[in-house]
């Protein structure tokens, strides 16, 4: 993994912006940029080098994993490590502290700014980490398609457990014990499996309760050499009034009227539009209650978020969900999702998995 | 559950620490004022009431989960959307908010104060929630015994997987597999199955690496309705040298030592002393690089921590771990690891495993 070049672009980036030194304190951009992936860990970076601070349960692993960065051990909490370090390091004019202001907590800032003396000043920097991450380069894409081909292949696991009847959280028991058969580190978020009217929760966590007749919202990944997978199928357990099947049919095509807003250029708040239109035209607009989609990659939520509000542009090298969903309270939902990544030309779709309406 | 009665106490020290708002954003603290486990949950909580705000994927599950407080869905996110309220709220004098320093981020507290009149000022409240959260009622102890003995009950699972050369994940997937299906809702943290060399790291997650000889360190934990559990054992592949058994005798001394400092009104420095002056008398207190244990209840680790710059002091209804190791790295490490609940006298046991030495 390029960790030497992503260092070298932020501390460019540094320079320019006049930052004397980066704390990056957000577990995963420090994974990002040195490759440790242990719990406790903050990188202290400067135009001209980079040291990551971690504590006494990581030695062995800061040693394995930790790529174009000095490591320090220290007996105390990794942050309280860094600013000693800083400390120690004044000159005669203002050092200028970058902080991670979307990852760092109010106390933290507090106690970090106590431990500093005062030539030392704190100000949030851009997100400089999410931005790069946000485009993923070659061995990243090849990364997610692992994850994504590793997941989707969970999806027949699925469909030969759902049955009229079986506990919604033994579909995922046995979904999850194929995925760590598979080699998967685990899951990338816990499991929906939402049957009957429990469909109609979009975060509806796979429950001890029966699936009964109706739709059941599926919607799963995993972690894969650590890049995460995200895919929603819903089937239907029973026949399908002609009702449920334009239901359905009406959220299929929001999914894919987003997936042909995708291509590089195009606002994020453009591609959310074309899927909820979609949705409006079947008079079914108030029922999509959520975003459209979000970055994936070493988080399974990181930036873009593909949403009315935002502001970012598609570019080459972007993975993100298009995942519209309808929810009638107390009735039944319905979410397709696949993972796309941004192309030159529009987008390749990465989930492999038939959008079809699957009864069961 | 006590909803009522625990925003009723907050409510109090609320009256008398002077703050006529306090904004809860840490999901954990959440879920245990109201009962509202969603991801997105802010509570506005002042001494005549409660309101949750959360958004639109969360309508039917706030209907079924909360009580105690009024709930607004919202089309922005949960913290705007309380500081929109809130400002409508304002009277003549100031209005002091308590935000929660240590969960709200210093973006977080930025967009908040920007969102508020000035007649606002927001002021870091002490821990109140998690102080609460510290002391468990006869309700959640029940439900925790409830995790531990689904947890312990996995530990069967974990040995008739364990083999030589089997991998660490198999074994981790035929365990969160059991758990699954006996009922869990989930993994209280990544499962730990580290053997050989790698249970020298104190946080090795279980790789696709085959299992040695030698020590293997199992640590896991599952989630029922909302109560996590907690445990490690030690195991052995082939035959232990005198070395190894010794090795394994010193940190169970520990384990126990740190057990036998358990009481209610003893601070917690001195029960992570107890278990490192064991290893000290064995030679090994280098190799014990992380504090002797957790709080554990809504969240996997929670309030007390029994580490020794820690200056809490232990009460009945208490839950923690006490789980000592020792780790030579390039080379072997053991922990143990039980859950006791503080008592009136001293402290009880949940874990009921076996920690003689187990062989395969």
């Amino acid at each position: 993994m390029d960790h030497k070049g992503r260092l070298q672009r932020l501390q460019q980036a540094l320079r320019q912006q006049r930052f004397d030194t980066l704390l990056v304190t957000h577990p995963a951009n420090v994974s990002y940029l040195c490759g440790f992936t242990g719990s406790a860990g903050v990188m202290a970076l400067s135009p001209k080098g980079a040291t990551l601070f971690t504590d006494g349960r990581y030695i062995a692993q800061a040693k394995e994993q930790v790529q174009g960065a000095r490591v320090v051990i220290a007996p105390k909490p990794p942050l309280a490590a860094a600013a000693v370090r800083l400390a120690k390091s004044r000159g005669r004019r203002t050092h200028v502290v970058g902080i991670e202001a979307e990852h760092m907590s109010v106390a933290s800032r507090t106690r970090l700014s106590a431990a500093l003396p005062r030539s030392f000043r704190l100000k949030p920097a851009p997100a400089l980490v999410e931005q790069s991450r946000m485009i993923k380069d070659g061995e990243e894409i090849d990364l997610i398609r692992g994850a994504v081909r590793l997941g989707a292949g969970l999806f027949d696991t699925i469909l030969e457990n759902i049955r009229l009847g079986t506990r919604e959280s033994d579909v995922a028991a046995e979904m999850e014990h194929a995925a760590r058969r598979a080699g998967a580190e685990g899951m990338s978020f816990p499991t929906i499996i939402a049957a009957g009217q429990r469909s109609a929760l979009p975060h509806g966590r796979a429950s001890t309760e029966p699936i009964p007749e109706g739709f059941v919202v599926c919607d799963f990944g995993v972690i894969l050499r650590g890049y995460c997978s995200d895919m929603t199928r819903t089937l239907y357990v029973g026949r399908p009034t002609a009702e449920a099947r334009l239901f359905y049919q009406a959220v299929w095509e929001a999914q894919q009227a987003g997936i042909e807003a995708v291509r590089p250029g195009a606002p994020v708040g453009q591609v959310d539009r074309a899927a909820r239109n979609a949705l409006k035209k079947a008079g079914l607009a108030r029922y999509f209650t959520h975003s459209t989609g979000h970055g994936v990659g070493l988080e399974i939520h990181e930036a873009p978020r593909i949403a009315a509000a935002q502001r970012e542009v598609l570019s080459p090298g972007m993975v993100i969900t298009i995942e519209p969903g309808a929810y009638v309270p107390g009735r039944w939902g319905v979410r397709i999702e696949d993972m796309v990544v941004v192309t030159d030309s529009g987008c390749e779709i990465l989930t492999p998995t038939t959008k079809e309406l699957i009864t069961i």
